[in-house]
């Protein structure tokens, strides 16, 4: 029997410890100029300053140095659509136009495997080639999609959740399911992924419009048969939309209410958007334990609004980012951090780097309720991390010499950074993305 | 005697041929999937599709052709600072905080020369990597940083506009000039450098707020005293920054009203950003064809807020871009376009791509009145052109592979297209620039 291998990795290493507004700024991060992190048989075993844990490295521990350079947790993505990898940039409308005109006719092409599983391929590499490491996935109505993409994650041992869209209503024929049929195989999607390896299943509701309540009712039986089943749907992003479900479901008291009617709030349930939310609204997402995905370039992209993360805050609720890709405009965590940034500021709020870290990475993980696993480097956790460089276009380069605190390099690098920025991402300790 | 050489550069070729707001979208754009077009020295002799110009082409003539790519005009920033090139992306702060904590700070260092040459080269070099061939340029309040500037653009045979800021109250002493010194510093680079080449001078109050009366009565003196003299400023970004305009300038109008008062309105003037401009302002910047620079990145950064387009379509007000870098977050104006229409969305208008190639190509041309020269690929035109690369990123090679019309084509590159996207940048017919 062989001893495991030790590897140990050498940079500036950063990592969050919490959310800024519940322990502070600066206690909010870890941060070692001149880092080193001992990851073996996937786990990571320890962190610290370089000169204090190279003297004790085990033998033959091979060290791999990385010069301007910064190792951080793998990002994480709480909202995306893989189906709409193809149609990303797509022109001129607000969400239900948008539905309709672009988003129905892609995924109506996925009952086809073979162009799910070439879609699938394209998408699980854009995420590596971008640094994130879990991602909370939308396929579409059919079971196929969630075969296609597990699938592809499955041999990179990647920690990734994704389940079928559940739409019985309000959509083209060809996309829409039945209750019955929608539990039926949701169920067994479940059997056949939910555990297997680091992938998760999410009951996955498009979103109140689109489901009767009969529907709704399955998938809240769905989470009740099974452990640690994510839910997975949207959430007031668009005023017409909200209108809209106040029709469809008179007798509830408005959008979140119908989800909680069918007990779909929970420890494991992400809201992608939550852009128009009153103060009732946010206090139950709080204590229910339920999540927020805050979106901010397809937000913008598709004229939705300003998400109030100050309210979120305020209520307790957890909030992650979500790109979500094909409305979301980039695959990129950094550049979806630009526009988080913007979106604040036009609400005269100051979003700090050190929260703006918090949401890709730590607040991300305990959105997914993840956080025991993945979201920093604590020793214990999943060796899933990227190494980002600081030299990666000349203009970064450039501004990079500039700065004098990581504070002032990690704005610097979700201001200007993109994919480009991405040299490695590991996941488990193994190597799913070099740039080449 | 030897001929001219004459080179052909086959592509798909795009170019604007007006403001879609004036002649409707589809009689606004120039279009041909195998174009041709033909440079001699310098200039472009002829446009049209392959298969009708190659029978004819002059004897020896080379032949360049780009496969999976665009020729296009290239790119006119309308407003942009050299000198704050290595602060882009400062953390945190709305306009006048963000003036005085960093910009007032990184522009003392403008005072030696060495300092100024080594950050123009650097920013120069960024404009043509970005595909950008004309910029509207700030210097610092010192005339060595646009010698500096101009000293580096001139060998390249570029088309630029810049000029030193006139600063005379409101900032720190080591960057203030007074009405004297500022308008006899401003004449003395006015002749070494005003119609050099393709260069020209641009007069530069920083905005109301900084300059006396006195030193604005100057300005206007020397618009009157030089032909083709350019006037550039900021207008009503922030709301903070009005209210002071008012507080100093009380016995005018308003704030455009200030710089009316000293003839500093007319069609080579130019406006930085007019977020917030009543319709009274509007119309007289329209009657006195004065343009406004449109500055997304910059906007949203700052938390400025959102331009009102329509409203400036409405008075006829001529309409550029402009990156705004430092405040603007990217030197690329594909990703300024991907703000712009975010800008819009939030305002719920629909910003078309054809627009949006407008006010970067032949819109910001006409916003400085050298549409007689450049904007276009009209022949006659100077050669200033760029060739963009559909598959320069995996990303944008898979979406570009689902389009069918260049309608879809340039909004794909518009919303995931940037610095990377730009193969080769023209000045005059020669090569500024190549990706390697």
């Amino acid at each position: 029997m062989t001893h495991n291998t030790v590897t140990a990795y050498r940079a500036a290493i950063l990592d969050s410890l919490g959310d800024p507004a519940e322990i502070g700024l600066n206690n909010s991060i870890r941060y070692f100029e001149d880092g080193l992190m001992l990851v073996e048989n996937g786990t990571i075993t320890a962190l610290g300053d370089a000169t204090a844990l190279l003297p004790n490295l085990p033998q033959g521990c091979e060290i791999k140095h990385y010069e301007d350079a910064l190792i951080a947790p793998g990002f994480i993505d709480t909202h995306i659509h893989y189906p709409q990898t193809g149609m990303i940039a797509s022109y001129g409308e607000q969400l239900l136009d948008w539905l309709e005109n672009y988003t129905f006719p892609a995924e109506q092409q996925f009952a086809d495997r073979q162009h799910a599983d070439e879609v699938a391929d394209i998408f699980v590499t854009e995420l590596l080639r971008n640094g994130t490491t879990t991602a909370l996935v939308f396929g579409t109505v059919h079971p196929e999609s969630v075969d296609a993409f597990f699938a592809r994650a499955e041999p990179q041992n990647l920690r990734m959740i994704a389940g079928k869209v559940m739409m019985d209503r309000n959509a083209p024929a060809a996309l829409t399911d039945s209750p019955q049929s929608s539990y039926e195989e949701s169920k067994a999607l479940i059997e056949r992924w939910h555990g297997k390896g680091r992938l998760h299943y999410a009951v996955t509701p498009r979103f109140a419009p689109t489901s009767s309540p009969e529907q709704l009712a399955m998938a809240g039986q769905l989470l009740q048969e099974y452990d640690g089943l994510y839910m997975h749907t949207h959430l007031s992003e668009n005023k017409s939309e909200i209108e809209w479900v106040k029709a469809l479901f008179p007798e509830q008291k408005g959008y979140l209410d119908v989800y909680d009617h069918h007990q779909l709030l929970g420890e494991r349930s992400v809201f992608a958007h939550g852009v128009h939310l009153c103060d009732e609204e946010c206090a139950r997402l709080g204590e229910t334990g339920s999540a927020i995905a805050f979106c901010p370039t397809s937000n913008l992209f598709l004229g939705s609004g300003l998400f109030n993360l100050p309210q979120a805050e305020q209520h307790n609720i957890k909030v992650g980012l979500g790109t979500d890709v094909g409305a979301g405009t980039s695959f990129s965590i950094l550049q979806t951090l630009n526009e988080a940034y913007k979106v604040m500021q036009l609400q005269r709020v100051k979003l700090h780097p050190y929260k703006s870290f918090y949401l890709a990475t730590l607040g991300g993980a305990r959105a997914l309720q993840l956080d025991d696993k993945i979201g920093n480097l604590e020793p214990g956790s999943e060796a899933d991390f990227i190494v980002l460089d600081y030299k990666a276009t000349p203009l970064l380069s450039y501004r990079m010499a500039q700065t004098k605190t990581i504070e002032e390099r990690l704005f610097v690098m979700m201001t200007l950074g993109d994919d480009r920025m991405i040299k490695h991402t590991f996941a488990m300790g193994k190597s799913v993305y070099d740039r080449s």
